[in-house]
């Protein structure tokens, strides 16, 4: 049995596809997009969305950008090449990813200081192809490193989407559920929906669900019922930054699953590739943290539900100490903190 | 400095006249209920919500429906009596407070069994008046008693609504609230929207806000990362039934709050009305949980939000043990579940 998923990013040829995930699922539309302006639109809005997919997409649509200026002189190519990359790489704040893959794809350009335009634009279009199957492959490893968390009638809990369309591949925390499908394991998901952008009811429920893979969708604040209530084997999530120490930055209400599964004796893992990692920072508490614009709260679906006025928490992520993590499943296993070490070198 | 509050439910003639909670805080519209089918609408739709709201609306509908049957046979009025009580207890299962309401009453009828309808449904009137103003007198000792875990400069979070739109004064959870504010304390209020139909941020914000209290609206998922970064002294919450031993039914996400308060050493209390006590259920696992209709998770706010085909968890209300609650705010004081004896003589 083959797995159904969608492609989130991907060529066409030389412009960025990417699905627009604002639509689903009612509307399944994708969209190409050419100009450093589209592709920090479509990342600020979420067109494409989730940590690793919004590196390839950046890496992708810097080099999509450039194009349009292989004919000019080197030095003009250059120039714009450093000015998208930092206008790119800001685009988010708190995902590890992208810019680290910005900044390989300007590494690129470093190391190949005397090159010229056209054949350098080949290297770093070379060098996102690159990007975007290392992370499919990855995402493969630690669907296979998770799969062995994974019996015949499991119950997982999820939150947000770490799924195909968050990645370049079978996704983070669903890899295994992919695998285990493909396997012809029951498994069963439930996925909290996310406010105030419901990921988890518009994204996860729609990928898994085309995938015939049995999906509940929860409130966000029926997660802890359903712990009680439902027999939840495991909560796996993804994550868009983690510090040296293991403190995990994602999506907002990561942190209170975390707090909930431990009450409640259930193990919470974080999926994440080593791209995710941010060993430049000690602690979650120096992560950068993505505070949105409060209409997506207050105004959320076309309608007012908050009175004009009132203030509104628009951070879009939490911080989960690692002390509630009871393993990182990565590319090159399920890690400890401690146990960091090797994904450094990566 | 009064306070300017709304009022829930009251006699209008004799209608119910409500708020139609639905259209808040976009619109304001009062509408009378007359006939029971009207009144059972209106509590399953939550035009009226809050247990002791719902309990006074249902007493006040079963009354107000009966007018038109007073010149009729004593017989007659009786049947529709026992009958429309039964509809009207039984419209919405959780809540300890409507069938409560609803049988005192009925009560009345029992105790005045040789009475003509006239004056039988004079009696009852007047029973539906006193159980609204004991309601208005209780939420005023449960604020006095809630006041004095209050100072100047607090932060209290709450979820969904127990403020005046969920009772017949001014609320349980928020009488508390009130009462600072009247006494020109600085208290903020951290409301958690409470998905799926919002009663935190449509009602909580809009009440308190136009009560000159300083709110922030808060999704759900926030809750564990506003205690974390955010200075919440305290959480209180209203309550729809509290079993015997003290474990509380109340909105879903209740149960996730106390766990999230407890993990984070924030006090968690309950305000509640003696009416809300069922000393007939031992525990909580015998309380009914209201299963709503998957619509309101999968197609809120006019839009799909999760694909047609996925399941949906749909309970209404989770079940907080008592041994997460520090107190039950109630109207004799602030009790622990040990202490409960001498509300059950109320």
């Amino acid at each position: 049995m083959s797995i159904d998923i969608p492609r989130a990013v991907h060529w066409h040829d030389d412009a960025v596809r990417i699905i627009d995930q604002t639509l689903l699922p009612s509307e399944y539309k994708e969209i190409d997009l050419v100009e450093a302006d589209e592709v920090i639109e479509a990342i600020q809005s979420l067109r494409v969305r989730g940590a690793p997919a919004i590196g390839i997409a950046g890496a992708m649509g810097l080099v999509a950008s450039l194009k349009r200026y292989i004919d000019g002189a080197a030095s003009d190519f250059r120039a714009r090449l450093a000015e998208s990359a930092e206008r790119i790489r800001g685009a988010r704040p708190t995902g590890a990813n992208l810019a680290w893959a910005v900044d390989r794809v300007a590494a690129v350009a470093t190391a190949m200081a005397g090159a010229g335009n056209a054949e350098l634009w080949e290297a770093m279009r070379r060098e996102c192809q690159l990007i975007l199957e290392e992370d499919r492959e990855m995402c493969r490893r630690i669907g296979e490193h998770g799969l062995t968390l994974l019996r015949d009638g499991s119950t997982v809990l999820t939150h947000c989407n770490a799924g195909a369309l968050a990645t370049g591949g079978i996704g983070t925390a669903l890899a295994p559920i992919y695998l285990a499908a493909e396997r012809r394991l029951k498994v069963r998901v439930l996925s909290s929906e996310t406010r105030p952008l419901l990921q988890g009811s518009r994204l996860t429920a729609w990928e898994l669900s085309r995938a015939g893979v049995d999906v509940l969708v929860l409130t966000d604040n029926a997660a802890a019922a359903a712990m009680s209530r439902l027999a939840v084997d495991l909560v796996i999530v993804g994550a868009d930054r983690i510090a040296a120490n293991g403190d995990v930055a994602n999506k907002i209400g990561t942190y209170g699953l975390a707090i909930a599964a431990r009450h409640h004796g259930i193990p919470f893992y974080v999926a994440a590739p080593s791209s995710t990692f941010d060993f430049g920072l000690a602690t979650g508490s120096e992560i950068p943290i993505e505070e949105r614009g409060e209409g997506e709260v207050r105004r959320g679906f076309g309608r007012q539900i908050a009175p004009d006025g009132v203030a509104v928490f628009a951070a879009a992520f939490d911080v989960t100490p690692a002390e509630l993590v009871v393993g990182f499943i990565t590319e090159r296993g399920i890690l400890r903190p401690g146990e960091f070490g090797e994904l450094r070198g990566t």
